[in-house]
């Protein structure tokens, strides 16, 4: 579909925005990793949710919302297809009906981007999926940063007996020494729990943890520049 | 389901939250009144509704999605469920045909549960239901303070010619003595309206009305905290 | 609700049909096992499924739909209200997150509802539960019979590399020696497949395999008559 | 819009089928009683319903729905609008908070129409308003013919203590000789029932009752020319 | 429906809102341009739409949710209609297949309300309609003044190589001499876009561009302020 | 993702049905024409529709819903994936602002596929791209045989002055010697029409015109074989 050395978002005067096989961003999604800086990843997986599924369509309808999306953004000036090669590569061939095996699955996926340097962009999928990535992502980089944006913290013991389900990715992480609990900040948490200290368990490991209470009436810039300043230089996880 | 004297919403590690019998946050369901301290009680009722009807289907509605709610409040560390004996006692049996009986039959149920000093809690329902309530107030505690947040004053003389309707309950309100003025805060009231001077007759009995365009861009901690000292220590309906 | 010693549904000059806790077909929903005949109960499941989750709130919907529904079949003029015991137990509490589990749970639970000699009525759930089902059913019975209306056989030996899935759970069956192979009958499978003989290895079983095709454009009654005839007098599962 | 003596469905070439304010079948909406020989007339009405709302939307619905529909019928080859004057009059001014209300507003609307000779066409509303309008239909012609297709009889003495709702009209229609039973035809009948003779009142009115299961799996011609024989060549009301 | 001078919306106690036939707010929809000063018209379009097509039903849908809307607005006490002439004219009949016929047949119809002095209230479609309407506008005032808040600035020079889509009305507008550029904001555009510099051209025509960053966290007031002083008295187009 | 010289169906078992760039029935969607003997192509097109668009997201759609087919057809054993080279080619880029320039670009896609031999699929996309597909095929192999299944005929002279458009095609096919008229079979028509005659032009030009009411409550079998019977062996659009 392209001939550049940077693939390209298909533009909407060369295809209309409704045509096509739908690609991330309608990038040419025929690449191999060995030809590309960033992969793109559809991680399908729902079979980690304690209500109600269908993030395991999240790639697929993630795909179709983006093809609206141009390859500037106008507010940053930010033009990434400029500088880095991107692709969309598909999904990881998760296991719809074994938590264990899909865990699996995708850390030997993740494993073999990161050996190359890639690095990932995941469409979820339920939050089950971030223990093997961040497992992978320790692999090759040593504890990890990670920011965390979401109503809870992820952070319980186990869910209905189990120790691997979307409720406890940050729980599993701290105790096998994936993040650096001092570069790690967990924002927009609230809501109601089982206990009233839910929380404290995060604060306890050194995370930052900012109640959306804190988020509120007020640009979120000032709050911003601080979590940059926590997590400094090093490799850094977005959820 | 449970054995304490204090009933709790059922766990999502005992019961994933999609199963089971649908009550108020999973209450147990199964309490008579005099086993508590409060009620939750739907009142399925549409009929005085001038447009779109369905809110018969509220209770239903509010149980099916309150199967996610914990019992603490993370912003509040409120923990209702360790020093209140709470659950959901079922509906109102309102007649889908006759407004007037319906609020007959409203009234003589809540009437039995406020003779035994239960607090009540409320999934409705139009706003009509307010008015058989506030008759059971009253008889029970004399008038009453109200804190009603609406796009709505719903202070109609009458709707279509009709006395009782969803848009007339502080009318008649006003008129039967059932609550104190002084105590009265309408929050939230905007749109259109027949006359200008729509929302002049609440300030006449001297409710507090805050227009809604009083409540953008700022937080609404200080406005809450004049009502709170303007309503004082007394009962007060909250809508 | 009713001190009948048959729980009746709630009519709806009683209580309106949109009122009230949704249990099936508005029963008391407030009987133990040893006070019933019929015993209702919902088994929300839905990970074994290979496309569409979304059985796990089958039997909440279930019930809100069976609202509407009357005691008496003006077709047939079955009663069975008259004459069993009938009501709604709940759910069984599923593992979201474990298939093996689940089906140890959900075959625990019939077990005790067979050994009283109730007979169970399910509201699923993707068909995995039937396998367990069936396991407590061939316990208490030895091999009983089955007319299964569907429109595939549900007879794979694995599912991504699974042995208990939403479409192995007659291949199982056959194996565990649950079910009398003359005395099955599926009915109405249909569609595309991965082998031209995906329905050859049924009929292999002495199933009786009815393809949609035999169905259209007339009259199910003969059908019914020699279906009726095939299975005899034993215990029978009707999927 | 259209200056023929006969008002005229606006065609899909003068105006786009999305196109104008929305009356039946795009037909002009600004006559007069006296310009018409068929009043096609809207009665949003549903607070006589034991389930789910929304009939009031009927009217509007329908409107919508019809803008595709051409003004002749390919299979019978009818052609209304060539020999007659009909036209959409617009909704009836019910009373949305009163049944007994709005049966006395339906009633004088179909009155003044009839009067003048016009044949109706009524988009509901459910069927309380079936009522009013066989009052004003026997009021001019005497005891009419009817031909009622539904899934149930409406043939209730009471719902909820009431005796004007949406299932008891042809009750009161047979008390208050509003129809001739000899003329009239239950056509489809089917489902559950609170007594196993529910539709047996109908009968011992002379009713002609067919349930559903008469009309699977055959052409219905032979049925209709049964049904046009019994109720002959007086007025009728079709539901 | 309204013997007044002053076309009036139908109040909610004389028709219920649910009911009639759907005009702008229940106006009575029988007007002639003469008789008004306002006219609100529907201009059903899509056909310029790059992605999601559906604006056609755009008039509609603006005439079904309109019929809440009361007369007076309580924040602003404006109430246009004590004052003017307003009723609801129907729709354009644009041409669903051809984008240029539609566009001299929108202007055709403006340029007709334009010369009898009447002002317009457009209800789209999507925004190649502003091209027709502005030329009317200019036609009969002169280069015009224009705020326009949308997330797009629809300046492209083609689209799909057509020079007339819903993505091109302000160049062509700026071509023309439609628009008066010193007097032209242009309000929350945002966003990704083709090129880095996709605002520029805007900037250089002498628009004011503001983007959507700009708008957040804050009240529009001063920005308004702003805007009307830009704008000055001449006539204005609001998109 | 795969080396067969037949393209294969991705299986549920290597690749959950839910995962993966969504290409028709999982098809690898990497192919050239050269390596084919059969394109699916979709063709997302609807601005020649007189009401209700959305068919440009046909080809979308139906990608999207074809996961759940498998190779093989359990009803007739046909297993189309064994014996032909199938891949689904993408869409072709139509113009969404301009039917004519997009007629042409459609031609101009199947003249290059039809040279090549191959036969076509096609997903649409609404009636108007079948004149160019005609074109096509008539230009490869002279007047072609047609089955045509829909509610219309499609053979309208003109719609809103516009020779094409989505109810034009058959027309312009006879005019243009397209199609063989003996050859031709128009199924299903019904419905409503403009004129008593509007299906008599079809059967002018030789057509086999079946109305709707000759396909109920029978078995079509009969009439396939007559159909087959009269369009014999040459070439044939199927619609």
């Amino acid at each position: 579909m392209t001939t550049s050395a940077y693939p390209q978002p298909m533009g909407g005067n060369e295809l209309p925005r409704f045509a096509g096989i739908t690609t991330f961003m309608r990038l040419p999604g025929c690449s191999t990793p060995e030809q590309l800086d960033v992969a793109v990843v559809g991680v399908p997986f729902d079979i980690g949710t304690s209500n109600r599924p269908g993030a395991r369509f999240g790639p697929r309808g993630i795909r179709s919302e983006s093809v609206l999306i141009r390859p500037y953004n106008m507010a940053t000036r930010a033009a990434p297809f400029d500088s880095l090669r991107i692709d969309d590569l598909g999904d990881v061939a998760t296991n719809p009906y074994n938590i264990a095996d899909s865990v699996e699955r995708i850390q030997t996926y993740y494993d073999a981007l990161l050996e190359r340097g890639l690095t990932t962009v995941t469409m979820g999928g339920d939050h089950t999926i971030v223990l093997p990535i961040l497992r992978a992502m320790c692999k090759r980089h040593g504890p990890v940063g990670l920011v965390h944006v979401d109503a809870h913290t992820d952070i319980n013991d186990t869910m209905f007996g189990e120790r691997i389900a979307h409720g406890t990715p940050f729980r599993r992480a701290v105790e096998e020494g994936l993040v650096d609990g001092k570069r790690v900040a967990q924002i927009g948490v609230r809501g109601t729990g089982y206990q009233a200290d839910d929380f404290d368990w995060s604060r306890q490991q050194g995370f930052r943890v900012v109640q959306v209470e804190e988020c509120w009436h007020r640009s979120l810039d000032p709050l911003m520049a601080e979590v940059r300043e926590q997590l400094g230089a090093g490799p850094v996880y977005l959820s």
